[in-house]
C-alpha cells in the first residue's frame, strides 16, 4: 500500500449489529485516491438506484484522504457521502477538526455504515476495538450536550466526536452531522438525517498509531518551503484573522453576497456584522483544526442579554454569515452568533436554513402565508426573534418548523406555484452563498453539480478575481461577469477540487486564494506522503474521473439533464444595485461549451461511452449504455 | 358528467392543514375511467421523480370507480395508489367492504392526501363536512382498537373506517391500510407505510348521497340477467360457501400453491387447513361486501387454547392461507387464523409477512442465521409458535423483525449473497401465492408488472384452465404449463383487469371464473350506470392505456428493463413433485413476443413512442423522448 493510508476500511452493519474489518482494495486508491472519490465509488457499487436515503440499505460513508492525519497542513477535515434525503442524488459534506486525523490514528481509511440500529446506538472506536454501543442515554441531546456526555462516559478526553443533535434525530432534511462540541459542521445535503434514520447518534474515534509516510525528507522540505511562503503572505495574515467571515464585506462590495433571499445587491446593515466590523464585538480569539498553520477558526461569545450563549462558541463562517445574516437581513451580530449556535446544537446546515428562512419571508411578506401559517410570528426580513424562533421550530419539526424542515423545494411544492421562483435551490439543495450573477462560472457549478449547488464543488470566485491566481490552471485575466472561458475555468476548479478533496485537503485553506499555498506544493506534498508519483496533469485527471463518477452515481439515481439548471430568480432577475448591478446568471450561453468540454451527451448530460472508457470508468458506462 | 361519478376530488394538505374539493376532469374520466386509472395519472402528472416514498410530496390516492355505489353486484371494493416505499415504483392495493361505497354516497370519487401532518390526525368526511382531526387518542392502537375507538367517540354507526394499524405507524414497509374492523385489507406494497408516514390513522367516511345511473331500465335488465346466470352456477354456489379458500386444495394438486419458501411441490398438512377440510373446524358464517351477490368472505373464530381470537373474525383468504400456512408449512388452522388476526390488527401484508417468515425459516434451516440473530426463537419450517411471534416483531420492528419489517428483498441484501436465491420477489414485492411454474403466463404478469409480483396485476390462472372461458378473450384451450400463446394471454388479462379495477368490480368475483359472472355483462353494467359506450374492445383499450401508464410511471421512477424478470429459483428450480413437477418459468422464451404485443422498445423496455400516441398518452411520452 503507498503512504498516507492505514489500508483499511471499517464496515459497521447496524442492522445486524456486526463489525467488519476489510482491506482498502488498491485500484481504488490508484483510481480513486481516498475521501469522497473512494466514498462514491463504493456508493455506487452497493446503493441499488431503488434504494431512498432513509432506506436501512442507504450507505453513510465518512471517509478521509491519504494526507488526513500526517504533517501536511491544512488536512484536518473528513468527508461524509450519502444518497441524499435532501436531492435524492450523490450527498456529500465535509467538515475540519480533529475527527478524520484521529480515525486514520485508529487505523481506518473510512468508515461504511449500512443498515439501521433498532435502537439508538453510537459507534465506539478505539483502534482495532470496535464496539455498537447503548446511545438511549445521548438521544434527544443537542449535539454539545451528546459530545460532553459521551465524553465523561468514556473517560478520555483523547476520543474525537462526530454525532447529530435533535435535528438529525427528526429527519430534519436540512441537517447535517456536527464534530467536536458541536463547532464543525459536516452540513449539506441532509447527511445528519440519514445519521438519524440509522439510529447512529455518535461515532466516537480514538487512536494511537502513526500515518506511514513515504518521504519524509522530501515532506520536511515541502513544509519548509510552504512556512516560509505562508509567513510572508499579507492574505494568509488576513485569513488566519478573520477566516472565511473576512470575505463578508469583499463579497458584498462584489455583489456576491445574498440579500433579502438574494433580490437585492446591497445590504445596508454589512458593516454591523462583518469582520472586520461589527463582528468584532463578539469575537474573542482563534482556533485551529488538526495540524493547521492558519487557524482560521473564530471564537466568539455573547455574554448577556437574550442571545447569550455558552462562553467561546465558534464563530460564524462566511456562509453562516450571509446566509442567517444578509440574506434575511439581519445586521445584529448578537443575533447571528446566537442563531448559528443554535445551528450547531441542533445539527443544522446554516446554509439551507438562512434559505429557507429567508424564503418563508419572503412567503411572509407577499402575503403567500400569514401569522395563521407561521404560528404568531411576524416574519419580516430583518426580524431576528423570528429568525430565532424558526430555528427552533425546524430542528424539532414544529408548527411551521414541518414544513421549512424539508428545504425551500419541497416546502414550495407545498405552498404552491406563486412560490416556486422564490425557492432558490438546485436539485433541491439550497444554493450556497456565492451569487453566480456575480461569478458567471459559478452558474455552471452549481447548475451541473451531482449534488446541488454547493459552493465545495468548485467556486469559481478565485480564479474569478483577477487578483487571484493559480498559474498552473491557465486561467488568468478572467473577467468576473462574463461568459469567456467559464466553461473551461468551471471544468478546471471541479476537477481540481475533486482531487484536492480526495487527498484530503482543506481547500479553503488551500486552493481558494484565500492564503498563498501554491498549487504545486498540495501535488508534491502528495507525492511525498503517498509515494505515488501523480503530478499535476495525473491528479486533475484524477479529479475529472471523481467528478464524472459522482454525476453518474446521481444519474444512476434518477438526476436528468433539465435539472443542470439554476433558480430563474438568478437566470432572469438582474440586481439593481451593487458590485453586480445588471448582471444575471447566463447558464445558457456557457452550457453547451462546458457539456462538450466535459465530454457529455449534450441531450441527455450522460458523459460518452468514449469519455467514460478515458477515464477507465468502463465499469459506469455498464448502467447506461 | 357521465353517470357513476359524483365529479369531485377530495383533496387534504396534511402539512398546511387544508381541505380543497375540485372537480374531477372529464378528461380524466374518458382516458382512465377511474380508480387505479385516474389516480394514476394524478401521481403520473404530480409526483416527480425524486420524491420519495416517505416524503411529504408523495400522495396517497384512495379512489372508487363508476359502478362503486351502485347496484352493480361486487363493486364494494376500493383502491389505493402511492409511490410504494417497498419497491420505490408505483404502489397499488385494494380492499374490499363498505368503504369505498360510503365515499361516493359522500360525495367523491377519489381522496388525494399529500403532505404529512405534524401530530397524529384522521380525516373525518360527512358529505360537505370535512375536517382534519386529532388522532392522538388513537396513535399505538391496533386497527381493530382504532377503527371502534373512533366509532365510538364519533357516535355513529353509518361512519365507514379505514385506518392503519402499528405497523404502519412504525413504517413497516410491508404494511397495509385496513378497512371495517381490521377485516379487509388494502395490503400491498407498503401501501400502510406511506400512511403512517403522513401521520393520518384513519379515514372515517359517511354520506348521504345517491351515486348518479344514467340508465336505470337497462341496469335493472342486467341485474335480472346476472342473478338469474348466478344462481344456477355450480362455481358461484361453492366461491359463495369457500371464497378464496377453496383455492387451496386446488392449487395445492396443480402444483400452484407454494410450500416451503415455493421449494416443494407437495404440502402434507394442506388438507389440515384447506376449505373444505382442516378450514371447517374454526368456520362460523359468512359475509358480504357492499350489494355482493356472492358474499364470499368467511367468518371463523377460536374459542379457546394458545390461539383463541376475538368472536367473529375475518377468515384467511387463499392468498394468506398459502402464504402463512403452507409456504411456513404451518399446518395448523388455529394458528393460521391467529396468525392472519393479528396481521389484520397490525395491518400487515399476509402475502408479504407469510413470504418474509418462509424467507428466515429457510435462513434459519441453512444456518445463515442462528438463534442468537432471532432472539432465541427456533426458526424451522413448520414451528406455528416461531411464526406468531415473528409477526408480533415485525409490526413493532423489534429485534429480527426490524430485519424483516423491509420485506425479502432488503432483509436478503442485508444478510448477505448466499440468501439472493432465497428471497422471492419482484421489484422487492413478494410474489404472490400462484406458482409461475404452474401457470406459464404468470411468469409475464409477474416479472413485466410495474407494481411486482401482485396477483391483482392480471391473475392469468382463471385463463390458463381449461375448464374456464371467456369467450371474448378469445383464449380457449390453452395449455397452463406450456408457452404458447402466453404473452398474448398476459397482455389481455392485464389489459381486462386493468380496465375492470379503474371502473370499480371485484376481481375475485367478477373475473376470475370464481363464478358465472359473464364479461360482457361487466361492459352492459358499465354503460348502463355510466351512459357512455364504450364496448369490449374499448374497455380493453382503456385498460391497455392504464397499464402503459402504470408503467410508465414506474420507468420514471427508475423501474429498468433489466427488472422485468423472475426470482431464480421460479426461473431454473423445477419443483420435484406435485401438479407441476419439473416445470420452470420459461419467462426468456416469452418475454420477446410479450415486448413485441405490447409495443415495448426490447431494449428499454419503455412503451414506443408510436404505442403511446396510439394510447394518446403523448403528455407522458415526453418524459422519455
Amino acid at each position: 500500500m503507498l503512504g498516507g493510508y492505514t489500508g483499511s476500511i471499517l464496515r459497521v452493519e447496524l442492522t445486524r449489529n456486526k463489525i467488519l474489518k476489510e482491506s482498502l482494495p488498491e485500484e481504488l486508491v490508484r483510481k480513486f485516491i481516498g475521501g469522497p472519490g473512494i466514498s462514491t465509488k463504493i456508493l455506487y457499487d452497493e446503493v441499488p438506484h431503488w434504494v431512498e436515503a432513509f432506506d436501512p440499505l442507504n450507505l453513510l460513508i465518512f471517509s478521509t484522504g491519504p494526507l488526513t492525519g500526517t504533517a501536511v497542513p491544512s488536512t484536518g477535515r473528513h468527508f461524509v457521502n450519502t444518497k441524499s434525503p435532501l436531492t435524492g442524488y450523490l450527498g456529500e459534506a465535509n467538515a475540519g477538526g480533529f475527527w478524520g486525523a484521529e480515525l486514520k490514528f485508529a487505523g481506518y481509511d473510512l468508515i461504511v455504515v449500512s443498515g439501521r440500529a433498532a435502537k439508538p446506538v453510537y459507534l465506539y472506536v478505539d483502534n482495532d476495538r470496535v464496539e455498537i454501543r447503548d446511545a438511549k442515554p445521548y438521544w434527544g441531546m443537542d449535539a454539545r450536550e451528546a459530545d460532553r456526555a459521551i465524553h465523561e462516559d468514556i473517560g478520555d478526553k483523547k476520543v474525537k466526536i462526530v454525532d447529530i443533535g435533535q435535528a438529525g434525530e427528526n429527519l430534519v432534511l436540512i441537517s447535517g452531522i456536527m464534530g467536536e462540541d458541536a463547532s464543525r459542521a459536516a452540513a449539506r445535503c441532509g447527511v445528519g438525517a440519514v445519521m438519524g434514520s440509522k439510529n447512529l447518534k455518535a461515532i466516537a474515534v480514538k487512536g494511537d498509531r502513526k500515518v506511514p509516510v513515504a518521504d519524509r525528507e522530501s515532506l520536511q522540505n515541502c513544509l519548509k518551503e510552504l512556512a516560509n511562503i505562508l509567513s510572508k503572505d499579507p492574505n494568509t495574515r488576513s485569513f488566519r484573522k478573520y477566516g472565511t467571515a473576512g470575505y463578508y464585506s469583499v463579497g458584498m462590495d462584489l455583489g456576491d453576497s445574498p440579500v433579502r433571499n438574494w433580490t437585492r445587491g446591497v445590504f445596508k446593515g454589512a458593516d454591523k456584522i462583518s469582520l472586520p466590523g461589527g463582528y468584532e464585538s463578539v469575537y474573542v480569539g482563534n482556533r485551529a483544526c488538526f495540524n493547521c498553520m492558519i487557524a482560521c477558526r473564530r471564537v466568539v461569545e455573547v455574554n448577556r442579554g437574550r442571545f447569550a450563549t455558552a462562553p467561546e462558541v465558534e464563530g460564524l463562517e462566511y456562509q453562516s454569515l450571509a446566509a442567517l445574516g444578509g440574506n434575511c437581513c439581519i445586521d445584529d451580530i448578537e443575533a447571528l452568533v446566537k442563531a448559528n449556535d443554535l445551528c450547531n446544537l441542533y445539527g443544522l446546515d446554516t446554509i439551507s436554513t438562512g434559505s429557507v428562512i429567508a424564503f418563508a419571508m419572503e412567503c411572509y411578506e407577499k402575503g403567500i402565508i400569514d401569522e395563521n401559517d407561521t404560528d404568531g410570528i411576524d416574519l419580516k426580513f430583518g426580524n431576528k426573534c423570528a429568525l430565532i424562533k424558526l430555528i427552533h421550530r425546524i430542528a424539532k419539526r414544529e408548527g411551521i418548523g414541518d414544513l421549512l424542515s424539508c428545504g425551500v423545494a419541497r416546502a414550495s411544492q407545498i405552498l404552491g406555484k406563486e412560490t416556486f421562483d422564490l425557492a432558490i435551490h438546485v436539485k433541491r439543495l439550497e444554493v450556497a452563498m456565492h451569487d453566480p450573477r456575480a461569478f458567471q462560472a459559478l452558474s455552471l457549478t452549481y447548475a451541473c453539480s451531482p449534488t446541488g449547488a454547493r459552493h465545495m464543488e468548485g467556486e469559481t470566485v478565485f480564479a474569478e478575481r483577477p487578483a487571484i491566481d493559480y498559474p498552473e490552471l491557465e486561467l488568468s485575466d478572467l473577467d468576473r461577469l462574463s461568459t469567456k472561458r467559464k466553461a473551461e475555468a468551471a471544468f478546471k476548479v471541479q476537477n481540481l477540487w475533486s482531487a484536492l478533496s480526495a487527498s484530503g485537503y482543506c481547500l479553503l485553506a488551500c486552493a481558494t486564494g484565500t492564503t498563498a499555498y501554491p498549487i504545486n506544493l498540495n501535488v508534491q506534498f502528495l507525492k511525498a506522503v503517498t509515494g505515488r508519483k501523480l503530478g499535476f496533469k495525473g491528479l486533475m485527471k484524477v479529479g475529472e474521473r471523481i467528478f464524472n463518477l459522482r454525476r453518474a452515481f446521481s444519474m444512476k439515481h434518477g438526476l436528468r439533464r433539465e435539472e443542470d439548471t439554476l433558480p430563474r430568480r438568478l437566470l432572469e432577475e438582474p440586481l439593481k444595485e451593487g458590485g453586480s448591478k445588471g448582471s444575471t446568471a447566463k447558464l445558457t450561453e456557457m452550457i453547451g461549451d462546458y457539456y462538450r468540454i466535459r465530454g457529455w451527451n449534450p441531450m441527455t448530460g450522460i458523459p460518452t461511452k468514449d469519455k467514460l472508457a478515458e477515464l477507465e470508468l468502463d465499469d459506469v458506462a455498464a448502467s447506461f449504455y
